[in-house]
């Protein structure tokens, strides 16, 4: 992004830049930063403790609002009978192809070798999502309306089988969390869809400082069994969106399959209006693609496993003798200072290794201010930061002036990424686009500095959407600011009322 | 236990009582407290959000602790090749009888049913424990010396089919934490797994308040792979053992199974030392059973959902107006204050429900402090407490006094529960059976008043454990205190060194 050498020094950290090769870059990124990696099983990743933490930050929040929000967390089971899962036609339907499927129970040995044994009645699926089986718990929970509405989450792993797996963005186990509440009437299952999705736009533009577009799906894109999908859609670098989260109200859909009906207050009977909403690991991937730069990750300090990392420069004993209490005094003091709610994580590195390299290892990670400390700056009472934002501009620092301001220094950087990932998406966000060709020729044409969103108005045909497939295009969501006045449809020239995202999309 | 009604009501709250029916007794507690139930896949349960919630308590103080003693969190996959489990003879041998088997990555219809498609080219293996997962990424992340200690830890479900299932004592799908260490000599590997002990010892003792005895597995209880696991055990009220954490030193096992060698300083090459350590759901299951009581489960303060739960008495709306603002206020003014480290957690039950009914719904719940507050307690400004550890004491106590000692009067409750959970262990641990007649004598006629755990020197030979079979009876452990004088096995009537804990067990 806006991190061009203004002293350039050409070699990058990366050994592929953005524009060269975006999709090697994301490897080689996560590589770099020590994220997480593939494992012996075809989609499974292995995630480390960098890319676990900026996990963990997130999850923490996030958990922190579902509760405040009126939501409770419960754990239902991993694996989901198959004819549970078929209750629901079009929900079947959407998954079947992806399916882990559990057959056996026990290994036995047969020449030397284990094979699976102990065959299952009825195999059993691994949870693609939950639905179905909560399903079976509301229908026992939920009897009157005094009971409504039911109002729980659960973190969990899920199994989507993946024929072309990419680290987080697309991986056969995730991790997430999903959200499913009953509700007596659609008007309040619509508004707890609502709320959910604000809750998911918070999280990623205040916390992930990922500005994202919330808008509803298109018929076609909607989750299976969903009467609405509702979604917040990021733009990654290479002007690609990513679906960062989903709000879905289900209707009756899933508590007619699974038949969870209440009793209303007038005595009378109905089913229960669903929701359930979720985010993934996924979000790391676009965190990634949205922050990152030519010299590695970019992490914000709401989630950065370590805000603060400090390094002890000193060549021989003498010098570590003064530098090391220094340091770690420095660490203790920063630790004490509260930034976005939380404690600040300041951490000191002692690791035996060169002091360049090991300045570079944190930079790559994108902890966000990396502190030099050596018998110098101590003689001077001065630390020499550097910003991950701001990497060429290294500069020595007041002590207790770092140390007093470090919360403002931290939202600073934070601020920085969230309004350099804005412009930058604003700036790739076509609103002139006004017929097919035009709009054809932009997602044939477009290179990785040309790519990006179109918005346009769309007739919200299905005949129309589907000219979008040639171009490997996609109706992201229909925004939910609307213009007033009408218009004409980008795909068909028909009148339309409505304007929608279009994108490549991962 | 100590609660035996001094002005006795007769009725208890559960059906069953303990001393009638234990194992029905446990699942009525379950029930009545909501914490969990069956799920339609047999042997998985579903975790309600107050069993959730305890949960979730216990898992804050022991992932800052894990964090606190150097560990860092990862994830790591769910699905285990047949091949890398194959690895380690000891230890697939030990889990091939339950684990649960992929064999296929879809679902087809055929003839209007799903069926499994797409058969794998190996089965994959639902994680019963990742060692061998974790050993794989080991080889790959430990060059040298200067790449150890790698400290590493996860959360997540493991599965153990289980033909017998129990809720949180025997659930084919369960929630755990696993530590997974590596390190350079087999001394720093063994402090590790004494470490890792000694956090769970304080786990159960300090934050659940169940009393344990720490000590070392015989050789035919380790864990499978293992040199040595050293464990806690609890004694339940039906006076089993219930094995409550395990740390395991695992030697160069599973080092040499995948192949984890590090370069030394000197530049020889070596096998890394390993160990294991874990604690899961089933911690649930030992608070029901060291702390529940004939109205149902009682919730150590430091893990309780909800410490204090107030209950707004009002019989018309008058009364309600006045009521439902001080029941908050009260909520808010407690919620300020601090105990074991966190905020109170204060809780104001609206629900539209018969007082009594109300009231006794969170005394089943074994919420600690329960408070009825109604128009005549505002205006003598006091409030009615129950404690959850003494049910029929209800009294008026100030309502600024209350809220001032807020925090000492959970630590009582704490503390009380932990001494009872104590006396009743002591009284129940024979040291003054001595030989193999009275040993059988003692397990042979026990009842639910009289059994318990036998203290007795044991001549560590697996000739003398061999006799414990037929009696149901295991050696939970040697435990660390051991007497200094030598003694006579009460298995065989040789010489003996060393003292063993003998129970039966979940």
């Amino acid at each position: 992004m806006s991190d061009k050498p203004k002293n350039k020094p050409k070699k990058t950290a990366m050994r592929t830049i953005r524009e060269v090769d975006f999709p090697q870059w994301y490897q080689e990124v996560i590589k770099e930063a020590d994220m997480a990696e593939n494992s012996g099983v075809r989609g499974c990743m292995v995630i480390k403790p960098w890319g676990y933490g900026i996990w963990e930050n997130l999850q923490a929040r996030l958990d922190r609002r579902i509760k405040e929000t009126g939501h409770e967390n419960c754990y239902f089971p991993l694996f989901i009978p198959l004819e549970l899962i078929e209750k629901e036609a079009a929900h079947v339907e959407g998954f079947a192809k992806e399916m882990a499927v559990v057959t056996h129970h026990r290994l036995v040995a047969k020449d030397g070798k284990l094979e699976p044994d102990g065959a299952l009645e009825s195999p059993l699926v691994v949870r693609p999502t939950s639905e179905t089986m909560i399903g079976e718990s509301f229908a026992k929970w939920i009897r009157s309306y005094r009971d409504l509405p039911v109002m729980i989450n659960q973190w969990a792993n899920v199994v989507r089988w993946e024929m072309r797996p990419r680290l987080f963005l697309r991986t056969s186990e995730f991790l997430w969390q999903e959200g499913h509440t009953a509700h007596a009437t659609r008007d309040e299952a619509r508004l707890e869809t609502a709320t959910m999705l604000e809750e998911y736009r918070k999280l990623a533009e205040d916390w992930l400082a990922i500005p994202v577009i919330a808008g509803e799906k298109s018929a076609s894109e909607r989750f299976p069994g969903a009467e609405e999908t509702h979604t917040i859609e990021a733009m990654m670098q290479d002007g690609k969106a990513l679906q960062a989260g989903t709000s879905h109200y289900l209707g009756q859909n899933f508590a007619r399959a699974a038949n969870i009906k209440f009793q209303d207050a007038e005595g009378g009977e109905n089913f229960v209006e669903t929701t359930s909403w979720g985010v993934s690991t996924r979000l790391i991937g676009a965190l990634i693609m949205t922050h990152g730069d030519d010299n590695g990750l970019r992490v914000p300090p709401t989630v950065a496993p370590r805000q603060v990392v400090i390094l002890p420069i000193a060549r021989d004993e003498a010098a570590r003798a003064r530098v090391l209490p220094a340091a770690s005094a420095l660490a203790e003091r920063l630790n004490a200072a509260v930034a976005f709610d939380n404690p600040v994580r300041a951490f000191v590195d002692k690791r035996d290794m060169n002091a360049g390299e090991k300045r570079w290892s944190w930079l790559k990670k994108g902890a966000p201010i990396v502190v030099e400390l050596g018998p110098r700056d101590l003689d001077q009472g001065t630390v020499m930061i550097t910003r991950r934002t701001d990497i060429y501009a290294k500069a020595p620092q007041n002590t207790d002036e770092f140390a007093t301001t470090i919360e403002a220094q931290l939202e600073a950087i934070q601020k920085q990424l969230f309004d350099e990932a804005k412009a930058y998406r604003d700036a790739r966000l076509r609103t002139d686009i006004e017929d097919f060709a035009a709009f054809k020729a932009f997602f044939s044409a477009e290179t990785y500095a040309s790519a990006g969103f179109v918005r346009a108005y769309w007739d919200e045909s299905a005949e129309s959407e589907a000219r979008l497939k040639d171009l490997s295009v996609t109706i992201r969501c229909l925004p939910y600011d609307q213009p007033r006045e009408p218009g004409t449809c980008v795909l068909s020239g028909n009148p339309a009322t409505k304007q929608a995202i279009f994108a490549k999309a991962y």
